[in-house]
């Protein structure tokens, strides 16, 4: 049994460093006619590039900490997604964008909507934070990456949504898709010791929360030219709903007392909520009542899902993607879709807003059934699933030397 | 009284949320028209937000965090404060410009402003630190950002003080109303077992320090066209007093070694002083002497404000802001007008020196004054203060749900 | 014995202060004309600047943070070492300059160089972590980065090298300067209980790491004009090499398991590497490679180096920074030499190509003779060097009030 475990994890090795090699190998293909390359010299771009990057590998990495007994692995697998994700998504952006111009976009420019493409992917393996061995994390990123880019391009080319709006479903798609690939997973056992955090891990999430917090503005701001307007009514919109979290987390719990994981979901889940607006509210009041209501659903979604929905659907949620993302996501693209009527000042549905609201749906559709289908495959015995009583924990991935000296 | 305790709790989610709504009520009034709003699209405007936003937030969060048992609230409720804060301070801020000029200023330069007056909130809320609960820091916060804008109101337009230094008085505002009101609560005893650090929560104190110390380059820099020049001054005399305090630290503690706690103030210290003078420094080497006397100052004043000045006069400063903000902003507002005086060669004391001394003495009263009154109010009954065996602790605000487990 | 050793630290204390006012009187010779300062107002500049700080403060501080017991020494004397090693660098910078062109650089621009050059330094310090005193440390960073910049001077004005090129010769210099020291100090035990980690402090080490990582690129660009070719390609080879640190980190140890320092060390040589020729890289698949070839190289060197190489020159190299730094700048600046000669397709090797190679091979001689001499002036009793049993510890050097209430 260890001997061939230990074959499997080599396997996993191999599978890295072949996928890489993929990688070069590619981009020697595609890349391979300097004309094609453009470089932009936009200090704007540059800063844009850095924002997203610090949300990723410090945002989701902290964020994701909260588990006790799996730091090293929320940290480490973190960048090992990220790393491999994001070049496999440049090569997806690179090739679609190729297709339909003929043309590459300025290489900074198409690695942050790389980048944050793989926003999507860092919320699904929140879904199933401490589930997956490497093995299936590093599946589940490729297919997700390529489903996901994908999508984009149906939304941007077909369907056409602008590019920003199409990038912000992002949050959509990682929700759904994690949920889904969740409930292919089994249960933990409510009371599992593992399963929990402590005061010091909290506070580590809780760095992270804040880092995604602060760099939210620069997020929904990325691919938006005129980005002032933006980053304004994002902060505003941060500010009511990390105000509204905590009101509400106090209300809810009994005693009065303030649960951590409350103000991290909701404090974000204003960023969500009016990234796909954002450009074209007019009125900072409009972008604080969309962080209210984000924040307000955010937190009673937690209330109600904890404790009717996913009893009955089987689907253990673990970071709680679906209150902190995918609600907030629905309700915003939503709310666009309603501005834009409002401003608009039509009556009668237009061919715009019918193409969103499909665009909507379409996200959501392909991220369940793709989401399955690929919860279904993590499961195979090939992939040697981990059993529920290893879940959640950091020693069957990482050497710990310190271990024999007293921990 | 448990059940009076509740009820309690629940009036001040109550007042969180009443004060939200009371903003967008606000808010939707003032910014009404939307051609009053102007979004300008200089790159470093954004840039100084961002700087300002990390600083507030990492920054003083992890600042504020060295007390054992206390590192929730600290991190958690200087967000509470700062959102609630900002918004308060940017519907001030943008009412007196309109008052003032009929029009409002661009919308990110204003957050900008309101974030730097938060400032002030901040480093007095770090004088009482541990001993207010929640209600009382939120009317504290909502009181202080009031008077400190009309405080700001009066310098910069009936003193005639400039834009910048009637910003940089929020350091000396910050530190005297917070003192002031230190001085109406109780002291906790000296041997206040949970009045203390440990190493690890030195070390996250560390961290927030750094990055105040990496960022405040920035903020002394964040209201000025020409920044380079201030950010050079500021680095350099940073620098200088970052090294004496470690000279220092030693020399006066006993066996020569260094106390971390002198380290946060004293590096500090240096950018606070320079923050008045640095655009009108025309020598580096100026910065420097200023930096290395703010640092001798702020490590003799915790030396001797700890042992004569505070047992007479019965303040308890929690976190040392006298020493670390109130010293250096006298020492830098002094040095500033000194600076003023020599360049001009004018041997006679002119109009604009005395209007500068002018606001330092208005300001300094004003905190003193409004802070007295505050520290009094937040003392009625109706607030429930804290007694003195439940200072400097988390248990009473936050939900611990691993302490079942083991802590 | 104890008041001597007290004398011996009032002396470091009082070497520091006179070190600092020798700064200060030296900028009041050299930076006495106002006319010759120049301040430029690019925000690019600026931009740099912040990230190189960042990168110096937290990245370092934070990466050095490894051994259990040493964290306040590792965060505290980094900052001491670099406020004072970027004065003194500074001076150097301008000195050489002035002398040459018989003007100064903008500030801010040559408060960059300072920065950039104080890498060397803390390589070197990280070689010998745990060892050395506060003073060793302190004479230590003021010989060699006098050393440094006078080795500069030479590369970039005699061996016509590139500012560039000869400024990412700091890898090269810390890293075999540092080594050079280190052979002069003797070796822990290899079983000694101090010199280890704990995962806390792995974390700790992560986090710097994923700093230094994420700021990488700005620092390979910011000396350079055209920043957005250097930015993607070192983003790409950043990548590969976390890619391939995690694929080797698993196929190197027994059980498959992943070990947390080849992460930290391998995932930083692919930036270290592709550095020295990112401007000339065409296309992105040579980053990727280089990004792979650094990481390779990174982690067969720690297997062979601390296997075979180490236990025969009894160096013992605290904390890797021969394989994390010198071997993939010596292959980097190999690599840029190659790519050179290929580029202008000359079969005959050039003036250009023997200057660069000379360059490189004068930077390591330079670094080893005035490293074993510096090890050597270390080591006099005059500078008290701490026995081998006190090493690794922070006690000696700071106060821990909190020790009696029970760490």
């Amino acid at each position: 049994m260890p001997s061939t475990y230990l074959s499997f994890r080599c396997s996993v090795l191999w599978l890295i460093l072949s996928l890489e090699a993929v990688f070069i190998v590619c981009s020697y293909f595609l890349f391979s006619d300097r004309h094609i390359l453009s470089y932009s010299d936009r200090t704007i771009t540059y800063l844009a590039w850095q924002d997203v990057s610090h949300m990723l590998i410090f945002g989701f990495g902290f964020f994701l900490m909260f588990l006790k007994r799996y730091s090293f692995s929320s940290v480490g697998f973190n960048l090992l997604i990220i790393v491999l994700g994001v070049q496999c998504s440049l090569l997806m952006q690179n090739v679609s964008v190729f297709l339909k111009e003929g043309k590459l976009k300025g290489s900074l420019e198409s690695l942050i909507e790389a980048a944050m493409s793989m926003v999507a992917v860092i919320i699904s393996i929140g879904a199933v934070l401490g589930k997956t061995n490497p093995m299936q994390s590093i599946v589940m990123t490729i297919v997700e990456i390529i489903v996901f880019c994908m999508s984009r391009w149906i939304n941007t080319y077909i369907l056409e949504v602008s590019n920003h709006v199409s990038m912000m479903h992002v949050h959509l798609f990682g929700a759904y898709f994690g949920l889904a690939v969740s409930s292919r997973f089994s249960e933990p056992s409510p009371r599992a010791e593992k399963n929990a955090s402590t005061p010091k891990s909290d506070l580590l999430s809780m760095l992270g929360t804040l880092f995604l917090w602060v760099f939210w503005p620069s997020f929904n701001s990325a691919l938006i030219v005129e980005k002032h307007k933006v980053i304004f009514n994002t902060c505003l919109a941060l500010a009511v709903s990390a105000v509204t979290a905590f009101a509400l987390s106090g209300l809810i719990t009994k005693d009065g007392k303030f649960r951590m994981t409350h103000i991290h979901s909701a404090a974000l889940a204003g960023g969500v909520t009016v990234g796909y607006a954002a450009e074209s509210i007019e009125y900072p009041w409009i972008a604080m009542i969309l962080g209210l209501l984000a924040s307000v659903m955010s937190i009673l979604g937690s209330l109600c899902l904890q404790s009717c929905l996913h009893p009955t659907l089987k689907i253990h949620d673990a970071s709680g993607v679906h209150f902190t993302f995918g609600l907030p996501a629905v309700f915003g693209a939503l709310a666009q879709v309603l501005l834009c009527v409002i401003e608009t000042k039509s009556l009668s549905f237009d061919c715009e807003v019918i193409l969103n609201i499909g665009a909507i749906c379409f996200t959501i559709s392909v991220a369940l059934i793709t989401g399955l289908i690929t919860g279904l495959i993590l499961n195979l015995k090939l992939l040697k699933p981990i059993p529920v009583s290893k879940y959640f924990e950091d020693q069957m991935y990482w050497e710990f030397p310190h271990l024999a000296v007293g921990f």
